[in-house]
């Protein structure tokens, strides 16, 4: 299989934690709903590639997420696979069905933006702040670690361009109520490197309590990531085969594939412990499941090498 | 039209010079032959949107590259227009042909890699390196500006990684010869960060006289020119649409972007001298005659949402 000749590059971190999201982020914004045994079975060849923090469903109600409608069914099938496996919770009933089940690290998710909060929480910001209160609070009594996931970090598709010193209060709300790290969402892609190394700048939390979760809408998530490597941060968010935002869709707004930063990360000689090789069959086989080719460029470039 | 906020970083250059090569290496690799006049409505839209350095036609024998054929035709229906035109001359018969036709930049293509210069030439390195020095010097004495391109700079098909002292003594064979700029082109899209930093350290040259052409086939084209221009490199080759680099083929080879370039420079506020929207409406037009969507991100993006 071709690899990247590495070469490291001055001031990048040695080794980079991949939050890998496409059984989760990805699959419930598929179109096309996956049976639980090919989801489990994609959780255990994640695994198996050597991705370490695997989320791995949502207890959002059904109603709202349909495609991760089984959770109660898939968590118990991969629970014992010697990884991370942190799942979604929207407000205190999601975290009781995540704790009965044994969910040892959970995630909250804000938003950044007033609209963004209304449309996908029904909520003000300070609304839906409230209400992940006593979630983290009760999280974190159970000694369970606490994600805060935060949306539209860098641009809106009401508000446009969001203002730094409001993303910067939402991020200290979440760590100041218990919040163990942040994602901090470019979740309609707009995001450019500048703007990022201002973000972390303004931010001035310890690298290790952040994480950067870039969408590829604009072709910019990539070279946003190198952004924030070079500042300092490790844990990078990824969807494997680039799930969650098919590029044949007017929606398209495509997470990250997890295959691409890898090429990227192995290039620089950072160490990520994937096997990029079973990474890339395993969305292969992934995209066989759903029925159309892969959005990530890495996994057609190698799926063909290998035809 | 979304636009990115603007938030420039440090170290960048104020402005960058967009080599637009959408017209040559973009439809040269295209299937579908474009008719010589659409192809000069494209040049002329290209230049409208504000391109400034528009790559316009081969000189190569039509026998290999049946889909630029039309050169003698189409060169003059663009000539008069205010933006520099470079033309593609293999050899000394190319440039009689250009010359013939008052151009004014021409380009040469040499090889950092034997097998690429069998392959591509039929010769070996330094053979091409002596049949490109009288179409050099021969240009130079009529006052012709010389680009010379310098193809698998980071990784060739036959021989995995290039090194790159291999790559730095075609360069200086280049500008030895009196070249007047090098691109340095990442044929099959391999490289990442740190071996473009390596390349542009080692070969320490002026970056006016150095650009770079990457290519998107593992989705690292736009990190690999944020960290040229961190570099300092102010010359970025681009094709409009990612012309070139069907991504539903096997043999896909993407060319960067211009757009999803543009949109990263914009953000930065690095000067380009663009109208993304113009380029997008170009872009897009041009996925019309083509007959399929541009593999361009931030054209998909834009598109979309102005239907």
């Amino acid at each position: 299989m071709t690899l990247p000749m590495v070469v490291p590059a001055a001031g990048l971190p040695a080794r980079v934690r991949i939050h890998e999201v496409g059984a989760r982020d990805g699959l419930q914004n598929e179109k096309t709903t996956v049976p639980t045994e090919i989801k489990a079975e994609f959780v255990r060849r994640l695994a198996d590639a050597g991705l370490t923090t695997i989320e791995a469903t949502s207890f959002v109600h059904p109603k709202w997420v349909p495609q991760l409608a089984d959770a109660e069914r898939l968590f118990p099938q991969v629970a014992e696979l010697p990884v991370d496996l942190p799942v979604l919770v929207p407000n205190e009933r999601g975290l009781d069905r995540a704790l009965a089940l044994g969910a040892s690290r959970v995630a909250v998710f804000a938003s950044a933006t007033e609209s963004f909060a209304k449309a996908n929480l029904n909520r003000t910001m300070d609304e839906a702040l409230a209400m992940f209160e006593p979630v983290v609070a009760r999280a974190k009594a159970r000694r369970v670690h606490v994600r805060g996931y935060l949306s539209m970090c860098f641009g809106d598709p009401w508000e446009g361009a969001v203002p730094v010193p409001q993303v910067v209060r939402v991020c200290r709300a979440l760590l100041d109520m218990g919040c163990d790290e942040l994602s901090l969402g470019d979740t309609i892609g707009v995001a450019t490197p500048g703007h990022v190394t201002a973000l972390l700048t303004e931010l001035d939390v310890p690298v290790e309590k952040v994480g950067v979760h870039f969408h590829d809408t604009y072709g910019q998530a990539l070279a946003n990531t190198l952004a924030a490597l070079q500042h300092g941060v490790t844990t990078v968010d990824a969807s494997a085969g680039g799930l969650g935002g098919c590029p044949y869709a007017k929606s398209a707004t495509g997470n990250l594939a997890t295959e691409d930063l890898v090429w990227m990360l192995q290039g620089l000689g950072i160490d990520t412990g994937v096997d990029l090789g079973r990474l890339v069959a395993t969305s292969a086989w992934m995209a066989e499941q759903l029925g159309r080719p892969s959005p990530s460029r890495t996994v057609r470039a190698l799926s063909h090498q290998e035809q």
